[in-house]
């Protein structure tokens, strides 16, 4: 074992990390940002900076104008690219974005790369991934989707709703997960294709969220007998869920990569404050009801590190890495939500306002318990793989 | 020891629960709402309503148009008023109005009283209490206050900078705190009465928080040799920090009450949608995973609710609760916290969005941990009371 | 709603206190203690202590010559009791005795309260409840029970093994649980009284445990065609499970009370220690670190005690207390466990070791999380508690 | 970044673990074992056994006749050994030996160690660290020193007391670490090397300890006039503490390794109780209050296990390693505590009986969250290392 990084992994860190410090932090008070994420003009500038700095969509193979990043190398750039809540738009390494770029050049056709891949790669598009419903359809158990693909000639006719999808709002390709129906027979789930926007896609509307990172929102969308040709399938009929595990666990990832960058960001505000801020005759940090506070963040920080570098080296091998993807899943999560929660304290009642980053990343963290699986299914997951198979 | 309700506690019950579930849960939606809280027309509405219900400004004295609750009443009805996030502004028991009205009742001179005490109690006027201070003035520890009040003849002139003042914005009166200085001497703290708006005084900015249910939001105020006449002095000079005494502990126990109700309905959200939303063969409740959550929480709601009226019995006997009172705000704040984040998590996708009131109670409730003194502060209150005096 | 004692139970309170610091407290070094509990012999000898002192079996009706507890009242004397761990024994209301006192009062027939009721009540004999079974028998789940009784003419012949026997070692009654079978007939679990010794009943071993506060051990017992005949039934054939109901909801809370009183004297002895232990140039309890742990054991204290109190005050109003004591069970165990553990690591290496009574308070109380149903059962039975009836 | 084991790595691994399982576990019964350890009868058997497997003290240089392990390699071998609470004694990489071999070859000149490395290596001695000092003495802060040698002609004689001193029973060496007076000038700490038994060198007791598996126990040892001649002095006079700092960090982290170890041996226990076990109509491990315990436990186990090879990565470096040895400590003790409780918890009634390993693991782990620095010293130690350097 060896935690050394390789030259072109610590080349790569101190290049995004000067890219994120010199150009995207003074982007932050850009008020092209809503609840409902940055704008596209502010992605597409953004965008624009990063092809320059060479960082752009460094996931995607060069042959997309990527850089090609191991999962190891991802966790090094990602992490350097959260440190700004703007980063991964600007380095195009967002979700869902990131993980549909994963996917289509994994399983997606050539022609299909051509048409949308190259686009997405290059920031032209944004993309979203139309996979969860609300209740009583696929949530976390996403046997029970409801929106139905039925066959008809050489289209398939899509009904259904669709909700949380990030994103839907202004982008120009929509992923869309459906029950597929041929000649009466359920043909399991199906991935399609489809450019926005469309007839027989309507965005009902844009939840209000507790984060607001991500553009384009997350919408509610209503399929009308959307009609998509069979050549939009993506890859095979039937194997939806197949596709949607090669997705996964890369997507929850970086997801853990993303925002150990947010909460290291957030702790650096913590401990600049707490060396600053006295109370009682010495500075906040003296006190060790603060410090270990800030102690507890070190090791959180640490550990959560740790666990990504090692499901990515799982990842990089090849290996299924779904116990590890759980396993990274649930430790980094809630590690970097006990960060975000101490940075909140530790800043006091400034801790609760807008005029540092801290609340907004605490909340932006709360959402990650949540989002590619909550806690619960991970840990439910892990045990099933403990039991005895009858 | 008993645990029973009087009759009138149980009536107060009864009528605050029915009037909050057919008078003020219709208004949750009402668009006079922002991030900075209601509107004053919205409040002077719901006002209107809590009067005509007989609830208005319970904790006042009859003499003001108020029940004259005790402690322990006031547990009762400030929980059920709770239950809604409108609750307490309806029944004008909210923070600070809710403190001033109390400390002024107590301190106060009878001409104080009927100038500013009479309005207030009636909805007529809001007030706020200009106390906080940012670094490196006074937080958690008020000895640091750098806002002054200088003697001149008649006058006392007031410059300086407070922080978080909630509900500055719209309030017809403010107390503010200063360092008093006399002939060069510095005199201690002292809180002053003063009409809004004032000649003298700025609202800077309405700042932006994690929370959004105080009428006026929480502003920046600047003092800009603001002339206070010394007929408008709260009792006497110097006496600042002990007024604040009288305010603070009942003041962070009715904080305890208002948000146990709106656990209460997090909670109460959290287990219709566990009985109702299915995954993986049965009802989310039926799952451990989650049944054993929303056990926990009704270990922390009763827990909670038996802290607050012990504490609240102990007020009533007149005695000093300065311990109970930190025991409470430290194990209810909390306490009620771990419930917010478990109804997030038991709402899966749907509890980070605002299609439930759960996300938004969630992130109220997270500023109670620090809203009148973090538990850091409490933490070493209680633990000094340990240590053997040299 | 009030929390103040009655002059009755500050007269307990006082002479309990009183009773455990001059009486108990100078035998806790006495060598008739094992690892399987006090000796018979020092119990008989506190026994007789406590009984010139007026203590002795307080739970008992004065007929059995007791004081005739309300459960409230039972609640400040057995945490004064609790104080020393040989105080409930000192009181004769220690685990399993006291339970089978309160059930034997509530549910034997007059000639059986003669019998065993009346020697147990005045400590001349010792009992033990035989109901646990190892794995595939009856542990969480006392539906699985494989004990059997066999009715035969007059008799009943009884066959199985029990498990984590408390005090069975020298016991003079053992109430024996067993699935009882009447021609063929599966009857459900019934109760039965046996003297001890008996022919037919075989004590294996005795299990070491991590705790060594009882008398008699908790045993492995075997019966082979023990024949009980019909009159000793306890109450009625086939209520087995119901009488066991009327036993451990109040045994469960009186477990509660109990190491109430253990975690106050180890967290005594914390505060004692880090009011007088130095490092890095002040006393312990000085670095908040030290203190914060302190205070925490403050509130745990606290809150413990008001849930106590209030399932103790919902007993003696003749409720159904099961959600009640549930919640007891589970909120009390745990925080009493995280008072201990607190207690052990402000000692530091004082605490892992026998010089001080913490790290055997620590041992006890790890065992409480277990025994009457570990958290999980209860927290099951309140999620049960919680779902919506089909 | 590579998580690759090396071929030597793996061999070690299985060669150890095969060690363990055929060799050790079937010693665990063996009845030379008592509340104070293994006897040195039982340790001189397994050594013999480790030193025909190619195992013993494999943390010395082969010069020693060790293997010569880097710090990674420790890490996967004590893992292995600790598998077993024997295996630590069969392979001696046990505390307190471990350690003084360590600092031994690190500082100690030739003629000490063909003296004294040479015979603890091949276990024909143990040895003993005396450092420790009850209040107001030697704690978790060293400076607080009370233990003197005062320089007499080519002498030192050395008066004081020490206390926990693990394994002083039957060693054939102990260190002493004592505050060094020469002409009356104090000229701080200085290790000694003496035989035992020595003159001069009193065992007083053997302390009862919540932990059982290190030979010769935990002592209280008095220095009556203890005269050590000058050329007995390890290394330089004055320099104790430095060497305490060669000693303590990868001390600390191979309590780490091998506790790691045993808190697997008690998840397989559990994991394997929880899929026989049944209550209320499945296996344990399929009630998701049971499985997500476990779940929790493979989480801890992976991150520990990670903090651990990383830290010994540092250390082989040749890098300071202060933080993250601190960090690995505060981490893995208080994440293997958490399984260990896990386990209890699973295994409910069978948890706090000895009828399996894990109870006693659970009390060892305890003992590991004080051993080496409590908890709070490392977390003051990182806060420290936040804050800004006036």
């Amino acid at each position: 074992m060896d935690f050394s990084l390789t030259p072109r992994e610590q080349d790569l860190q101190d290049r995004t990390r000067t890219f994120i410090r010199d150009v995207v932090l003074p982007y932050e008070k850009d008020k092209r940002q809503s609840p409902h994420g940055p704008s596209d003009a502010l992605r597409r500038e953004l965008n624009a900076l990063a092809q320059r700095a060479g960082l752009l969509a460094p996931q995607c193979d060069p042959h997309w104008g990527g850089l090609g990043l191991s999962h190891r190398e991802r966790a090094i750039v990602f992490e350097e690219a959260g440190y700004s809540l703007l980063g991964p738009i600007a380095l195009h390494c967002m979700a869902p974005d990131e993980g549909n770029m994963h996917m289509l050049e994994a399983v997606a056709s050539e022609a299909h790369k051509q048409r949308w891949l190259k686009p997405l790669a290059a920031g032209d598009i944004r993309s979203c991934f139309a996979m969860t419903e609300q209740a009583p359809g696929a949530g976390s158990d996403p046997s029970a989707m409801t929106t139905t693909a039925v066959a008809d000639g050489d289209h398939f006719v899509i009904n259904g709703e669709k909700w949380l999808i990030t994103g839907a709002n202004g982008a120009g390709l929509m992923i869309i997960m459906a029950r597929t129906m041929i000649d009466g027979q359920d043909r399991g789930a199906t991935m399609f294709m489809c450019d926005l926007p469309a007839k027989g896609i309507v965005v009902d509307r844009t939840i209000d969220t507790i984060e607001e990172s991500m553009t384009g929102g997350h919408c509610v969308v209503r399929f009308e007998n959307l009609r998509v040709h069979r050549d939009d399938v993506l890859g095979e009929v039937g194997r939806g869920f197949r596709y949607a595990q090669v997705r996964l666990a890369p997507a929850r990832l970086t997801h853990c990569m993303r925002w150990l960058g947010a909460a290291r960001r957030a702790h650096d505000i913590a401990v600049d404050y707490a060396n600053r801020r006295k109370a009682f005759g010495k500075t906040l940090i003296e006190h060790e009801g603060v410090g270990f506070q800030l102690a507890d963040n070190l090791i959180d920080l640490h550990l959560s590190r740790l666990a990504i570098w090692h499901c990515a080296w799982v990842l990089d091998q090849g290996r299924d890495a779904r116990t590890e993807s759980s396993i990274a899943k649930v430790a980094v999560s809630e590690a970097l939500f006990r960060i975000a929660d101490r940075c909140v304290q530790v800043l006091g009642g400034m801790g609760v306002t807008g005029d540092t980053l801290v609340e907004r990343i605490f909340r932006e963290i709360r959402a990650f318990r949540i989002y590619d699986g909550p806690s619960e299914v991970h840990r439910w997951s892990l045990a099933r793989g403990l039991a005895v198979k009858a």
